[in-house]
């Protein structure tokens, strides 16, 4: 998707519209908002296609070698290894293909389940984008006093894997994965940056500590001796991951994080680009080993209507954490991105019922206790 | 509700974090947003209360017959008029109150009827504010150039009705409305400013130009010889709120309104303080008039399974644009006001489904012509 991936640079920040202005100048600013979001160019309109090319990079022009090349590759593999693994413990259901590319570069193929017999909605994008910011909002970033032109822009590669998947089951967790690569072309003799950025979480209706102890547990775990070094920098990191995850999913209207944690980095750039690749890898490597076993064991567990409704309830907090606060969803949605791609993040089914009180003593006080005290 | 009642000084506009910035930055800046949301100041715990006061001023402060008062009287007075007739359409459901005040003044009366015959949920919300803002964005809004010190806040008082109404079948509209009115204290010389706001739109599912015809001319329909000026001028401007209203229900992502319009205005301050409150007491006269008949046509209308899975759609809808855009929800999420109210707007049920077709003969596809093409 393309707004997870580039959101990390251009943050939308909406034109702020005086009450006291006048109609006009307010719809422009709205109109503003629409077309630029901070300044971001306008996607260009996608072309289907019918056959996926081995690569959405520029032919050519990008080097098949160089780090754009391998984080493709990567990410299309994750794409297919978890896409495989959910069909598994699906059981039935399929993921369709949507494929396109864009006039002046790069791509994406979105493929989703939709009501499987285990998920009711499961999505794994890849997205590749060529696109440009702001001069000043590159100044402001790399903090260096560039002269630029007004109009100046800065061209940017992107490139990254997303995904979440919605099961029936309200025993069934909801996970969502993002892994992403970013870079700038070498500008006015300031040399290219990037970075990477990335995580896998989950998001459960009710609390199984075992669930939790072998998802967390798979990032967790200190690997063999003489395992690579992406292991044990993930190993290393776990803890630091973590918190960075319960930080980046609140939902700070609700006091509540999303759900219960899992692994997140962002804007990682400070050691060698390939042991940073290799630990997204490496994470990235662990998504199907932590999630669907946890699916298998509850797929078949009974739930009544009460849990059903819980069920419902908890993805409308989803909802309003991805439209209010995920900063790719609303990048994507301000910019052009592809809007079926950017919102198939969205539960099939979800729900808001005023002032619901849970029984304090219950199973679902006790999920609200862990997602208010996030630890 | 607090947010739909200010946020139309108070635009929020979120920290940009850079990208490159660390951690501890981005997170600074994200606390920055759950506690100021663009320099308001959060709100007060609100103290529930068993018995409603006949004002929710702040007594021997506010004159009751101020405009303050005056308004207070007429949204309460809309409150109480359309929970009666609400409930008399939905023969059974009945509303439940919460009302609450503030330490330093103010408070809200919530009225949400859940699950009644007609209405899976509908809500009217009565709130009155009593907060400050940023000095620089009131002097941005005044257009004079006044001198302040940097934390210099300006009062300002905010009264309002807001509801959202959903039934049950899909042949049924959801309905919208919203009145309010704002002032600021004189602060440094200049004195305090005010102005009002308000409209009622809806949004049905499917086309049906008879309920429209009906909706609309409600509004559109000029008054006897001999009627208030309010009504005249009701009449007068009605192309203007249907258009300013068309234009703030926008989904830009969507390429589509969020309904089929109705009327819109803001920052109504070009004429008599009394003659404006006049248009607002008119139009909100209007609200069960121009909807209750189009809900007693429908409500026993046979619908099928698909008829009712394409309204799940467009309430999807119509989360994406209160989350993403609506100005006063995106307020009140970050200011802290009460969360159950302004989220009252929200359906009890919603879906999204990807990349869903309608049958481009169909009635779908008729009245997804109309909400890209309002005219």
């Amino acid at each position: 998707m393309a707004g997870l991936v580039t959101a990390n640079l251009l943050t939308a920040a909406p034109a702020a519209p005086s009450a006291f202005a006048a109609r006009s100048t307010r719809r422009a600013a709205r109109t503003a908002v629409r077309v630029q979001a901070a300044g971001a160019k306008m996607l260009e309109a996608p072309n289907y296609i019918d056959t996926v090319p081995d690569s959405l990079l520029r032919p050519g022009i990008d080097d098949p070698d160089s780090m754009r090349g391998k984080f493709e590759r990567m990410i299309r593999g994750v794409q297919d290894q978890v896409c495989a693994a959910i069909e598994e413990a699906d059981g039935g259901g399929t993921f369709r293909l949507d494929a396109w590319t864009r006039p002046s570069g790069g791509g994406g193929i979105t493929r989703v389940m939709q009501e499987g017999n285990v998920w009711e909605k499961a999505g794994v994008a890849v997205s590749v984008v060529y696109g440009s910011m702001p001069a000043e909002s590159y100044r402001v970033a790399v903090g260096k006093d560039i002269p630029f032109e007004k109009d100046d822009r800065v061209p940017f590669f992107a490139a990254g894997v997303s995904s979440v998947m919605h099961p029936w089951n309200p025993h069934c967790p909801t996970m969502h994965f993002n892994y992403r690569y970013f870079e700038t072309e070498e500008w006015k003799g300031v040399p290219g940056q990037w970075w990477f950025g990335g995580g896998t979480d989950i998001t459960p209706c009710y609390v199984n500590e075992e669930d939790m102890r072998h998802f967390h547990g798979t990032y967790k775990a200190r690997p063999p001796a003489g395992s690579a070094a992406a292991s044990r920098c993930r190993w290393l990191w776990y803890d630091k991951m973590k918190l960075a995850c319960d930080d980046y999913f609140l939902i700070p209207h609700r006091g509540e994080t999303r759900g219960m944690g899992g692994i997140f980095f962002d804007d990682l750039n400070d050691r060698d680009k390939d042991a940073i690749f290799a630990l997204c890898s490496d994470c990235a490597a662990h998504i199907a080993e932590s999630y669907v076993p946890i699916i298998n064991k509850h797929k078949r567990d009974p739930y009544s209507p009460r849990q059903k409704e819980w069920q419902q309830l908890r993805r409308g907090r989803y909802v309003e954490f991805n439209l209010v606060y995920d900063r790719g969803t609303i990048f994507g949605l301000k910019t052009g991105g592809r809007i079926e791609s950017i919102l198939m993040s969205l539960p099939l089914t979800a729900g808001w019922r005023y002032d619901y009180q849970v029984d304090p003593q219950g199973p679902e006080a006790k999920f609200l206790h862990c997602v208010r005290n996030a630890r």
